[in-house]
């Protein structure tokens, strides 16, 4: 926040808010002007915050409501300069994170048209500084987050396996980082099959288009009708479009993951109004 | 980018690549899946030189290049461990600036198909924390870069305006901040006059359509042909995207600004590929 | 304010306010020594909060406000050890910013004195890490800010003009930074009338004397005549001192800018006088 | 140097230097426009390595050198556009930073010619952010430097002994702070002759004049004579100039001490000249 | 590493190493002073290096390896001054490491020596500040890493419990978390069976005793044999001493975790020896 | 405090607070399972107040004192979802920086058995980034602190004497750093009797054992009793322990010093008992 308003604010300070009449005060509201999902209210807050803390932000509506457009979903009193100099930063995060909080609604609501159950995850194709906050906006649109970073678990993509083994890859994870995931790409039937006889935790079904996708659901449970124990997670994984997230989801497999959602999500377009 | 590295491998590391065997070494390319713009090669570099220095990176095309799907632009060689753990943090920098630069130079292009010579313009409207860089990549796209910082330039929007008379306005901001461009938003053809006669370096344009972005222009033609002196520099804004940023290019004015190229630009996907 | 604090205490606090009997309260009183001008009241305040929350500093002065030897202009209240301990990093930032605010003054009046209603602009030769602050100083002390640092617009010094004609210069320029001001440094009669011809915003006049910046001035008003439009803001630089700038601003010239003011104000002297 | 870096160039970079032709070299001189003493050249240095790793710095000077007017010290080589970019940066280095070692030589003549063999001592009374350098700057101008911050030894001044004996105050400094410089403050001939008794191992003879500060020294060797042990280290300060040092120095004191030098200090002027 | 040399040396740098004589260098060796288990070269290195990049540092072991009192393990050569100063940062690095990484090693050895196939779990009771090194220090010692932080893996603790049944924590977090290990304390053989029951990823099994954690062992396979699947991982906890935790490895569980070797490891005196 | 709030937290925050039923509220009471001394608590406040700001910790013990196994020794109440979040953070500061505390009191105790009057010293052997914090706990566990840092006074080990006979060495010292307290390690007897002859303020007896300290001790008055003057500080170290210390503080020595107290310190177990 304080990288964000220094970038906006060195080395003099707004100068044109340096013009206002001094003691100015004004009450303004924030106003979509679409429909969308609300995120990042604890940044505009902060922002405004960190500028000027007598002044005072409300909101009317929590991070991860559907808001709509023209109506008040909070307010912000104090200082006139001290908001217009603030309003931009707070805006950019509210806006950005509310942009990526809209687009995954629309991919869990165009998951569950499909049928099935599958959950809507992200991805680690986020904005360089604003995993958290991405990965936060993430739930309030009503998706799950896949792993936070490469420290929270064990995943072995084409290029690890180009070095290691299915069988050999998941005993060497499970030996050295006991009680973690162990996650395995597979971008083939064969592989599947590969993955779930090592046994690993969860398989990102990787390009095996829908066919494919509902290939390996069913080449699962049959493995787990054969062998007992739980069958692992599966995640579908490339070309998810809002277009096919749904016939993805129809699958049968546990989620399916788009980076879409944050690294190309639009903004939400919020503005403040302020009064006459 | 300390940051970026640190939100990815915080606290333990690359799990995954703490498995590889050691000392095995790689070179990987550079390969665009659509066709674009690059932007964003420093930053991919120094991903990898913060991760390990001993990677090495280079760059067959540079910042503002054209880049087409399935070519090598850049290899980056030295362990298959470092390089699988930076990879990440690296491509999204890259990604997301060659997205910048990618809708930039769509914009630009459209522009000039509309006739006119207005060039494109970014906005204050960025990602927090990546300010210098989303207007470097703006460049790198062929675009310009309305100001930087609130520091940088007067600009007087209509919030301003509710409290200080246009013609006030620019006077009180000639005498404080010598030497400066002093920008006035106009969202009325009333305004604009009153701007024109208030001397105004630059005037913002704002939601007036094509039709009265032309009528604005002609106004300030006839302004200087009366008065003489140089024309402001004219900027449209509003509702511009690729089908009407021509038109507006078309009228005359010298910039079109655009809050799209940097706050909802898809990424450009470039991925690394790593051979046998 | 952080790294001030740190610097004065690493690693072990305060070795003698440890020693002072607990719990001892005290109100203080900031007493200039000498008459001056006052700057630098919100980093005081700042260290003092920084260091002890409870501790309450109030000014009976603002920023920019002339103060007199011997007057109490605001005092500071709570624990003695927490005031004797943050008191030399408060009266560090104060008196210096003071300093630079007070010189400012003496330059201002000068100019005045001179007649013309030339303002007194700094430069960027400022304190490493305290750019803003001896900025905000100046303004405090009466005077006018030059650009804020080498984003803020473009300026063309000798040796940039070695490589660039100054036609070319104000040209690429006008193309590469839309509506930035262009600001040109001429040290001779003929590369005023070049900057002039050129078109530049503004004109820095070098070490030509207060003969050759009179010429300059005059040069400047007949091209004007000539050509119309509004004449470029003319600045004079080098040489400028106390005894000098009053003919320096009797000139003509827009601006009269002085290192001096910010690298070289000797302090003004305030203490904390601690009751009995 | 990162921060006086950032305040320079934030956030759009070098406006000026991105319109040189690329690839355009040259070697600069640093060369002084006055005679003085020589520090800071690390930081100069510093300066262009992190704006420009390939920018090659050399001094034919090192810190602590008396340099002359018009003489080549160091040169700088590589990117004309680096080079532009950081110059200021490093010159306001190298500036203030050379005026303080300039100064403090100046102090140390004055004192040297008037017998005696008293040091030139600085004070805490340092630029917020630069105390280690200019406390090396002092250093380089042939000073010594007073305890480095509140952590490095025990001082007591007036405010403390308002509610500290003296001789209780220096008892529960030796006992909680063992191996300690325990230092007294004495603004008259009785408290001298307290901080004697008490064993203080320095003190501090505040604003005693030349006489006072000659009376105390005669006290200090009368009690040494009397009652053995080592003379405490005696520090005159207060009212200490150019012309008053020599007197001072003269009384047969340790040291002298003055905030000027670091405070107060005008910059040393070194250009740098650029080549045809 | 930074923030360790700071603490180290401001704000006047190393008043002793300032008095050697200039141009010095030195080679010196790392000797243990007892037996152990290395770790933490990297950090010595980079202290080294950060204070002088001329200082060479070469290890003749790496972390993990065994080291005998009296050896050589590394050298460092370069500035004799440099060398003084860096050495107590970089051996308070290289000691607590290594302090950590062999008392480690004394646990795996008495887990081992105990029979079974139990591994040393550290946990997230490490210094503040040095989690990932303490981290990397279990491994090189031969332990193993129990979550990295809170962000890693769900873990339901006995106050989470108080709010939550079991069962019902369990499907929350399957639900809430996709994919992430669910990691349940008992602290009874009733919680242990509802554990079981909830299919629990892990049982931290907490102050049971060797003979409850037997018994949660026994009931563990007993839950297997009848329902199918993979058995939890089972990690005993609570009272492992260097005494006990044979005991508690030869029941049976897959880990044993003590939180004495990051927060109460001695260190392993490693000197610096000087050459003559 | 920030940096180990987000070692523990990053990427994606608390998982299993989370899941805790929105806005439950507790109290909580810091109870010890050990008998041992209190010191850090103003760290393990600012753990919940950077997590949540209104969370209220409040105190019944301070640092310093003696607590008991079982009592209670302050509280923290709000949110649930807070407390256990930053439990593990506040409890890592308290547990360590009253282990360190602890252990300095027993060598406290331990001293004072022996008779004498010696004062137990710390070194610098502390914890990278935590050197201040623990040179607190030395004091609350009744400790005195050693030279804070490097920049403190002026200290010569073997290594540096290998270069500089003990007479220059501190002849040097005290013409280059006035005031400052001038420490000569000795690790013979030949080499004190050449310390005291130079005129150290402090000799370090390394590595005397028992009777060489006392054999020292006795040399040292001596020399006063001959030369008169102050006695210098006496320290002994070297093989300093709970058991040895006594029979060192009896030889009449100023201070004896560990490194354990600091480096080696086991934790004091402080835990957070929730309520019901």
């Amino acid at each position: 926040m304080a990288v964000a308003l220094a970038e906006d604010l060195l080395p003099l300070g707004d100068l044109t808010a340096a013009l206002l009449p001094a003691g100015a005060e004004v009450t303004a509201a924030f106003v979509p002007r679409d429909d969308g999902v609300l995120a990042g209210t604890a940044c505009a807050t902060e922002a405004f915050a960190q500028l000027d803390p007598a002044v005072i932000v409300e909101w009317s509506a929590d991070d991860g409501a559907s808001v709509t457009a023209g109506s008040t979903i909070g307010t912000v009193s104090g200082s006139l300069a001290s908001i217009l100099t603030a309003e931009r930063t707070a805006l950019n995060f509210l806006n950005h994170l509310s942009g990526v909080a809209t687009l995954t609604r629309r991919f869990v609501d165009a998951a569950r048209a499909g049928g099935g159950s599958a959950r809507v995850w992200d991805t680690r194709k986020t904005t360089p500084g604003l995993r958290s906050l991405e990965k936060a906006a993430v739930r309030a649109g009503g998706g799950w987050n896949h792993r936070g970073n490469l420290s929270e678990w064990v995943m072995f993509k084409d290029n690890h396996l180009a070095r290691l083994g299915v069988e050999e890859a998941v005993r060497t994870a499970r030996a050295t980082w006991p009680a973690r995931t162990i996650h395995v790409e597979a971008d083939s039937i064969d592989k599947v099959e590969a993955a779930l006889a090592a046994g690993a935790d969860a398989i990102l079904l990787d390009n095996l288009g829908v066919d494919g996708v509902a290939e390996a659901v069913t080449m699962a449970d049959a493995h787990v009708a054969r062998h007992g124990g739980k069958r692992p997670l599966l995640e579908a994984s490339g070309g998810v479009t809002l277009d096919t997230i749904g016939a993805y989801a129809a699958t049968g497999v546990d989620v399916v993951s788009s980076s879409q959602i944050t690294l190309s999500a639009p903004v939400l377009d919020i503005g403040l109004d302020i009064g006459p």
